[in-house]
């Protein structure tokens, strides 16, 4: 059995739900890529740098400290430790800017990445941050639009490398309430969609938005009285929801040069509805930008350090 | 102890999580008035009458028949039996419309009043319809909007007697689980609101409707990076929903003539909200219109069961 290669850094991106880590040597090479279920809403205070450990212990040199550089949720007041926000507008956070955590275990040298406010209206982020850092190593000069799906899409304009203004969108979560727990949950298929039904819901509520508490029900509605399909119903629901955002967010961002944090399903169905549109988007790896936002932190990492 | 007085019919409100009934003579007095958790959610279809039974055996004759007049969910094809939906437009069901259920028990004679239901865009109620022919029956050449606040708010097109269209806004569902289960949970006092922030919210969501998807992060952010009290951001989510459901009604609806079938917090916040928009709306009592529903079916009786 080879021994375990040691790693020069660690990169993590810790959220809410899950600690993601990759192990990693100087050059960029993988050595590992773990996770675990131990996410910043599980934890007590003492307990992240345990849950750290379990992920990584295998890889540490015993007899030096590693970095390691975190992103995301651990860094909230309820984290590991505050990495207090940046405001806009700014570029995305760099090492300099981050909380130097008081480790227990001498061989690990934590750092973490603070996330970004905005006053007005009020809104904040914590991780998408450094996939905004991540995406701007590579294209430096891009001004548009970053929109980052998820439970709580994000959506951000950047000119410059700096980030302007952005909007979080509860989209995703709302979804999964409406299937789960509402009265709709009795209409909707499990997973399938029905392209077609998406794409009209698009368009409905980009042209007529404010209709869609009433929208809603019409698909409970459409399940009795007019045999909608519990496909249709799914993508119904979908499409409303992803509509509705779209037309909040062409208010106030540029919809025609839209590049999407995102290659999932969910990624998808934004580019599809930005499609229905009239917009063309384009899809990026969201993993290998938040690692490429986490290694650029790393970059500067011997002159914090010195 | 004075014997327990028989009822000469008895009027019950059958909805999915409760059962309200009446037990009356035939003047109008009212001997009873009980409910019980039973609600059409939680009944197989043999579990119907023994529920009902429950709460009106006491004061049934033992030898005659008596009348059971039924709306609700009851009447839905998951309910006790199904009454098959009237078609808007159309004048709210009477008992002509009613299906005659069978009952095991002798001393019962059991009719379950229909719902409406709208073809397009689709929608349906079954319970609202009789609280409409109560309204009617106090207001028969009423030509306006009546609004039924509730889990599921019912918003009436009325003209001559006749139910021209209605919508159903999921809204009272879509508060409570943002409250209860989404991330805004941890931003919101249990009960206490703030008036002046519902005010403003309601302005804010009727001027720009489809800005409620990122609206209602931003009540969370807002609790982060700008002091919103618990009190103002509960007030704030009830008038963003509320807001958004008015600029889509506003279009169907004409708001300046709303009568409010509710007397309980919820309707004055939709009294409230309207008032934001320069509509004075009146608040009637919903449970002397349901019973005034059942007991204007109740009255062609005779000439149904003859």
């Amino acid at each position: 059995m080879t021994p375990q290669a040691k790693a020069d850094w660690i990169a993590a991106d810790w959220g809410t739900s899950n600690l993601r880590i990759w192990a990693l040597d100087s050059g960029g090479g993988e050595l590992a890529h773990r996770s675990s279920g131990k996410g910043m809403g599980t934890l007590g205070r003492d307990e992240f740098e345990p849950a750290l450990l379990e992920l990584i212990e295998d890889v540490l040199r015993p007899d030096a400290r590693t970095p390691v550089i975190i992103c995301g949720m651990a860094g909230s007041r309820q984290g590991w430790a505050e990495a207090p926000y940046k405001t806009v507008p700014c570029a995305p956070p760099s090492l300099t800017d981050a909380t130097h955590v008081k480790a227990e275990d001498p061989r690990l040298d934590v750092r973490i990445l603070p996330g970004i406010k905005q006053l007005k209206p009020a809104d904040v982020m914590r991780g998408e941050e450094t996939q905004i850092a991540g995406f701007l190593a590579e294209n430096a000069d891009f001004t548009g639009t970053l929109c980052l799906p998820g439970t709580h899409s994000k959506w951000v304009a950047l000119q410059d490398g700096v980030v302007e203004r952005f909007r979080t969108c509860m989209t995703g979560e709302l979804f999964a309430l409406l299937s789960a727990h509402s009265v709709l949950r009795h209409s909707l298929s499990e997973s399938q969609l029905d392209n077609a039904a998406f794409e009209v819901a698009v368009q409905e509520c980009a042209e007529r938005p404010q209709a869609i508490a009433a929208n809603l029900f019409g698909i409970r509605a459409a399940g009795l009285v007019a045999d909608l399909s519990p496909e249709a119903a799914r993508a119904r629901l979908s499409g409303l929801l992803i509509g509705a955002e779209l037309a909040a967010m062409k208010q106030d961002f540029d919809l025609s040069k839209v590049m999407l944090l995102g290659s999932d399903k969910l990624a998808k169905a934004y580019r599809s509805a930005l499609g229905c549109l009239g917009h063309q988007a384009v899809l990026l790896d969201a993993d290998a930008i938040t690692l490429s936002g986490l290694s650029l932190a790393y970059s500067s990492y011997q002159k914090v350090s010195s």
